[in-house]
């Protein structure tokens, strides 16, 4: 492999002089915005991962893509870290600031270039907040599949980076499912068009590449994106459940059914009490755990597989399954489990987000685990997730201000994280690696495979300046973290026909 | 940018002494079939684009991974290209043999080795022929979506070397879109594990890196692919038009109008009446084009779905619209269109078959700009292609024993791929770029996006030993070949909405 980087870590990263570097970024792009005292770096110390905070040395506000160029040259002449980021709403930690760095803020390129009913795509500048697309498509009935719980305020450029997800995944896909195309600066300066409206593109897929590449590769500057037509309707059904693992299975038994759901999500009573007793949305708060299961499409189709799906989860021993009545229930129904992280947080000092995902089928053996190991850590843990695609989102809940919570929760949530690759999963769903689960990347991949995404990163940026110390752990780091690692090319299942 | 070999083509490769290879292979695998005789070289002196023929050095015939593993060790040690061949069907010369190098043809890693029909996956060895994965799955009502026309013989490995398409891209994508995980060798011995069951990887998307990077990045060794739900019924439509444009317009207003077909396929008069005399298939022999636009799904959704795409073609003008009468008319209905490469090949002594995809708005215009291009170059054009993704194949009829012809036909054939790129397009769509689009790739990419894809394949070979001279151009060779390059970042319509 050809590494000719270094992936250090903040604190390991070379001392800058700030105002050497303030100095020459003023002089070489006279109207670009900086950020230097303290006061005005302070809301930038961190993003949607609070927990983790950090000062960044300078940040810089670019209006125009000449700014942009002038301080990647700059930066990459003086050996200056750069992290870039969005509207900060990423939950891994992604766009943590490095004290010895520069944070390139991207919200205000905040345009929608083009949209193009007929092709179906809008064309958008990286700050354009996810949800404005789809306002800006809805006169055409078009809109922007990916729908993160921050789609009020994350912004497209922040949801490559991350390749973020959504409740509609399972039928609509990732980020990456739903971006045409990309245009990049590198470091180098170089602009490279990545991608377009055909269906493949020749040479490598470097489109696909950038997306949950976590600003590690390039700078996006404009992204063009897929519409959809609005589904004529949507329908949410919710089973209430008197055991998770049953919950568990009925998630494979509809998938197993062939019905598609646009979204099919899971809570524990755990979740579903503390969203009851914030939002009111009508749970069943003695359930173990509910489903809710959302079939979208045309009337006809729709109807048909609501009934379907309540026969289903009947059958997988739903005790009740009710389907909203209108469009103000359906609403309820999802403000519920919209609202489950800050509920869940309403309940306990403070709460550890896990984002792994595992295959369907490990469901209902993961859940069991995820309970025995709460037990184990003394700490309680609720269950709030995209169940049709995988995508669990245990919360820990704990306090930090008691002895050892903290670290009991951060060793339990590494723990669940290494059981959904043991089950043939990833330590991530749709929030990224960032800072904070970089050490899980120790257990998901081999050595081999680590020095592969270096070799790549130093395709891009010989030099590692681009948001050091995020997603790709060194191997020096994975031996001083002591990974265990447990991905293995086992078969699943050894009963399984073979040939 | 980071590069570190050099992307020569097999002309400019330092000549080799085949003895001494041949020897060191022998006694470093010696289990290892290897062959070397003039006589057990030539039936692999090509693939399936015949055209381009080149007598390998040496064939290496593995049975297992070990010896995979020691070819490619000896062969980097001693300075050897490799090129790896599945079953040499791909159709743009990716798997052309190098004079100076060894051809590694995978044919024998043929096993399936689990189908697990509850996560809907086939896990196969690379020379599993495409269709055997989905005869293997039909027992479980299960099938593999992508159905190249070569589905019979070509294998899984070569499909995700060139990322292969099919009638049924449209909707249910291509090689990438379908295949889950691949286990890979790189050249320095490295074993890769890549994707997985879940939705999301973690670190740098290198599985979709892999799907159509022509075997310059490893060997795949293993492909894990989604298996989906046979659908209950399909249904197919023979729309006529008088006009090419009329048809070209058609396409675009039934994905306007949210029918998602499961193949949509144009043919124009000339297509028509070489495919009838071969396969009496029933084609309207007068009819400028035709449209076969077939509906998959749930027995009412379809006969929905007909009813509203027989509406849509009547509105843009369609003469005539049939509906395939039962099972067997609707077999015979594809068969002409599946044989219609065969057939034009009949009514010429030679053809050359182009790959250029284009947004479909652009249909119409293109398909004028190619009539006016085949009467400048007084050569006949035959359009045969999957009109739903914009996915061309214009064949150019020709015949090599006129003084001029082959030159003219080549000429015209990078003039309708460069239109394909002027109109936002790509100059492939499935077959990949192999050695035969390698000069159009200076007229899609810049420089600096080139420069890129040297240095991604310089992360995974920095010797540039597997399969040079294809995929992606050197710098140089688009020099040479004097490069027009049209890839702009123009809006493809100015009048569309801006904001």
């Amino acid at each position: 492999m050809n590494i000719h980087y270094d992936a250090r870590l903040d604190g390991e990263l070379p001392r800058q002089d700030k105002a050497a570097v303030l100095d020459d970024l003023q002089q070489s792009a006279p109207g670009l915005t900086l950020l230097h005292r303290e006061e005005d770096l302070r809301p930038f110390e961190c993003d949607g991962l609070s927990a983790y905070r950090i000062l960044p040395m300078l940040v810089a506000l670019p209006d125009d893509l000449d700014q942009v160029k002038i301080l990647l040259e700059r930066c990459r002449a003086l050996g200056v870290p750069v992290v870039t980021r969005g509207a900060g709403t990423g939950l891994s930690g992604g766009a943590l600031p490095l004290e010895q760095g520069v944070l390139l803020v991207m919200s205000r390129f905040d345009r929608i270039l083009a949209l193009d009913p007929e092709a179906r795509t809008a064309r958008v500048q990286p700050g354009v907040r996810n949800l404005a697309i789809s306002e800006a498509a809805a006169p055409f009935g078009l809109y922007y599949a990916p729908d993160p719980s921050s789609q009020i305020a994350c912004s497209i450029g922040g949801n490559v980076a991350e390749n973020a997800g959504g409740v509609h995944c399972l039928k609509y896909g990732l980020t990456v499912h739903n971006v045409l195309r990309v245009e990049l600066l590198t470091l180098e300066g170089e602009r490279l068009v990545l991608g377009g409206e055909a269906l493949d593109a020749p040479g490598f897929d470097l489109l696909a590449l950038i997306n949950g590449s976590e600003g590690m590769l390039g700078v996006v500057t404009e992204i063009t994106v897929k519409l959809l037509p609005q589904p004529e309707t949507a329908k949410v059904l919710m089973a209430s459940f008197d055991d998770v693992e049953q919950a568990g299975r009925a998630v494979g038994d509809i998938i197993a059914a062939g019905i598609v759901p646009g979204g099919l999500e899971m809570m524990d009573n755990l979740a579903i009490r503390a969203a009851e007793d914030f939002i009111h949305a009508g749970y069943p708060v003695e359930a173990a755990a509910i489903l809710l299961c959302e079939l979208d499409g045309v009337e006809a189709d729709v109807d048909e597989d609501c009934a379907r799906a309540r026969r289903v989860m009947e059958a997988a021993g739903a005790t009740e399954v009710r389907q909203a009545r209108d469009e103000a229930e359906r609403a309820l129904f999802w403000a519920g489990r919209k609202n489950a992280f800050p509920a869940v947080g309403r309940m306990s000092p403070d709460y550890y987000c896990m984002d792994g995902t595992i295959p369907r089928r490990a469901l209902p053996a993961v859940l069991s685990t995820i309970a025995a190991l709460a037990e184990e850590y003394g700490l309680q843990v609720a269950n709030v997730f995209h169940a049709g695609d995988g995508n669990m989102h245990p919360l820990i809940l704990f306090d930090a201000n008691r002895e050892g919570e903290l670290e009991r929760a951060e060793a339990l949530g590494g723990r669940i994280l290494e059981a959904c690759v043991e089950a043939g999963g990833s330590i991530t769903g749709e929030h990224g690696v960032g800072r904070e689960k970089i050490n899980q990347m120790c257990v998901q991949f081999r050595p081999d495979e680590l020095a592969t995404f270096h070799a790549v990163k130093a395709a891009f940026d010989p030099e590692g300046l681009l948001n050091p110390g995020k997603n790709i752990p060194t191997l020096a780091r994975c031996a001083e973290f002591g990974a265990m690692h447990v991905h293995g090319g086992k078969l699943p299942h050894p009963d399984l026909p073979r040939f």
